[in-house]
């Protein structure tokens, strides 16, 4: 991975500068929160704190960095000096991957020395913010889902590279199935998944031609994509190949009215005895499409979903802010209309009833809660979970998740009590 | 830059390896382009072939790649070694960046052998998609800017770290002023702003205390937070500073009325005769704000845009494809209800009148029109405009743009004739 010590807005520099010189270097916490849980959401998933570690371990100015920087002639020449030699040697208390949090619950705290912390404030939002966004919206496609299988498939849309790599992640961790994204796959270890597109098709003069050709090179795993040109034929086709003892595992249908669609072509399958093979819908799907499909009984197995939700289409971004909390021991608060945050480290308490989340409650920081020291003197203290630990904790959420909170279209309010 | 190669769906590498196994590995063209035009957008700005062509040099599978793909036991070994020695080696045809295009149009068109062109659709899509649609959204605010200056603040909740330096590069090339983030800067040597944090404001015991201590760090350029405790007292205390012969650059106001306190702090500033500082608005600004503010005589001097531009957060994906149109040389289509394509490889005319784009024509191709020849057999025929010359692309295009099309809210459609 590159140096990430310049993915930082400029001010997050000169307030350091400014900092030493005033020699306000003491003791500060930064406080990660959500203010307001966006109007179509009912909860959030922690997301993102494996990235961050990885992210901070190469927060170093490199020469080159450090040439730029003087180049602005904006710093003095010991601040130059000062980014040199830095190195993250903070405290770090964050709510685990994978756990449900809500409004105004810290999700991560930084606390060491003012201008170290005020430096990762930028890096620190931007990663907790897109990986936290998009647990939580690919969550309400596993809530949809019923047990069917999810596949990520939003790469291409994704807002860069790096979107589509923690996309992939997130939705993993919140109990999709796999990834199209070989990146993702390489990196954290998650399974691939993949089909063929139109192009596949459309290269050869007939559909069932470029049908015999991919099983041919894939033999044991070929889903055939039926919806170029007409899905019905398509599905027939792929019945010909199975009666001559060809294994097809699937077919993809991105187009068209997909619930009557995924009807006939089941209906076609099973009529041939081809029961097993599995119905994939893709093009455009997002977890509203998934639960009416699914209260209808559309016959669909698999879901490829992309675009809608790597970029959290609905709510693309969350009200999300890192804000001085305490220094040297002393609160601090600030008054902005609409802005105002809450003093000190803090911790959340989690009351349940009946084996549901009944309400929280942000206190000051004591152990025993969501809230765990993960990070001690910028040393991890344990290694992190991997993702299958933490699509574990997530699973263990939603079964203590209220069924009300379930829902995908009505806003409930949980309820997090400040003190 | 790492290798970008992984970046892809595992149906391309599939597909490569079923195309020449069946002997397809002809002469292929895909075309990239926009089915439809969001709602609420008139125009997109074509955006991300320096970023892309620079990906595509890095778009090499390294051993580790071919380890992890070996590991999967998907593919044959001759396909792995055809991986090894792959180098892009096509012809890229493209609409220059900080052109003004529309729906169904040719942005890029990649013309090779099929399984090389065919690998590089991921990752052509996303760079393009990405790029394209935050210039489309960070020029809307340049329209509504009226010569005001425009700051991209968006890093912190753009979707990861190379959405925000994208997001900066778009942003710029639509006319901002400049950027907060520092890697912007240094990558693409993007103007770098900043002011301070409510965090700076906090650390003090008083707020005067704040603005002095950072004045005294930055005497030449310091825009001090006034909005942390009340903005109007704040907007004092910047005077009192400025009666001692201190410096003050501006203020910026981050929450509550923005409007009227904008007019308040003004007259503050213009009763003591600092009419020359500066009011810079921040906070969840977006280009309606500003036309709306402007509109209505609100003395703002700068906007710093972020999060709902660099999420492009009213339209944040656009229905983008990459399409196989042609393959050794017979036209290629698709029939998919809604996913038409269109064949062969195609021009952009565009048609003036009275100064204005009158409308286009998309015809096959030939020399003269918006689509160039950028690189051929996967070398640049030129260099790539700077930055700067993109900017002034963007800048005569908007002279002709015609004038309806220019409106924040209503739709217009521009006339797109297919032939």
């Amino acid at each position: 991975m590159l140096s990430t010590a310049l993915f930082t807005d400029l001010y997050e520099l000169t307030m350091a500068q400014a900092y030493i010189e005033a020699g306000k270097s003491g003791r500060a916490v930064f406080s990660l929160f959500v203010r307001k849980i966006p109007h179509n959401r009912n909860f959030l998933v922690s997301c993102g704190l494996g990235p961050l570690m990885e992210a901070l371990e190469n927060f170093k100015f490199t020469k080159e960095d450090l040439e730029y920087l003087k180049s602005l002639q904006i710093f003095k020449g010991w601040f130059l000096d000062y980014l040199e030699s830095y190195s993250f040697s903070s405290d770090i208390y964050a709510v685990p991957e994978g756990r449900i949090v809500f409004q105004k619950e810290p999700l991560l705290q930084v606390e060491g020395p003012l201008p170290e912390v005020q430096l990762l404030e930028t890096l620190i939002i931007n990663l907790i913010h897109y990986n936290t966004l998009l647990a939580s919206k690919s969550a309400r496609c596993f809530l949809a889902s019923g047990g069917r299988t999810l596949i990520d498939f939003g790469l291409r849309r994704a807002h860069g590279l790096d979107a589509g790599l923690y996309g992939a992640r997130a939705s993993y961790i919140t109990g999709f199935a796999g990834t199209s994204n070989l990146m993702a796959g390489k990196r954290y270890s998650i399974p691939v998944f993949g089909t063929m597109a139109h192009s596949f098709v459309m290269v050869f003069e007939e559909e069932e031609e470029a049908f015999r050709a991919f099983v041919k090179s894939f033999p044991d795993r070929a889903t055939l994509l039926i919806d170029t040109y007409d899905t019905l034929e398509g599905a027939k086709k792929a019945v010909k190949l199975m009666r001559e003892g060809i294994k097809v595992v699937g077919v993809r249908i991105d187009s068209g009215d997909v619930e009557t669609l995924s009807r006939e072509v089941r209906n076609i399958f099973d009529r041939e005895g081809f029961g097993n093979v599995k119905i994939v819908v893709s093009g455009g799907v997002d977890e509203l499409d998934i639960a009416q499909w699914l209260s209808r009984g559309a016959p669909i197995d698999i879901f490829g979903v992309g675009t809608k939700i790597l970029t959290s289409a609905d709510s693309p971004y969350l009200d999300i802010a890192y804000k001085l909390v305490e220094y040297e021991g002393r609160p601090k608060l600030k008054l902005s209309p609409g802005k105002e945050t809450f003093p000190y480290k803090r911790q959340i308490m989690r009351n349940y009833e009946g084996g549901f989340m009944s309400f929280d409650e942000v206190v000051p920081y004591r152990e025993g809660g969501l809230v765990e020291l993960v990070c001690k003197k910028g040393n991890l203290l344990k290694t992190l979970p991997s993702l299958k630990e933490i699509r574990d904790i997530f699973m263990e959420e939603l079964l203590k998740l209220p069924p009300e909170l379930k829902s995908l279209e009505r806003k409930v309010e949980y309820r997090v009590i400040l003190s």
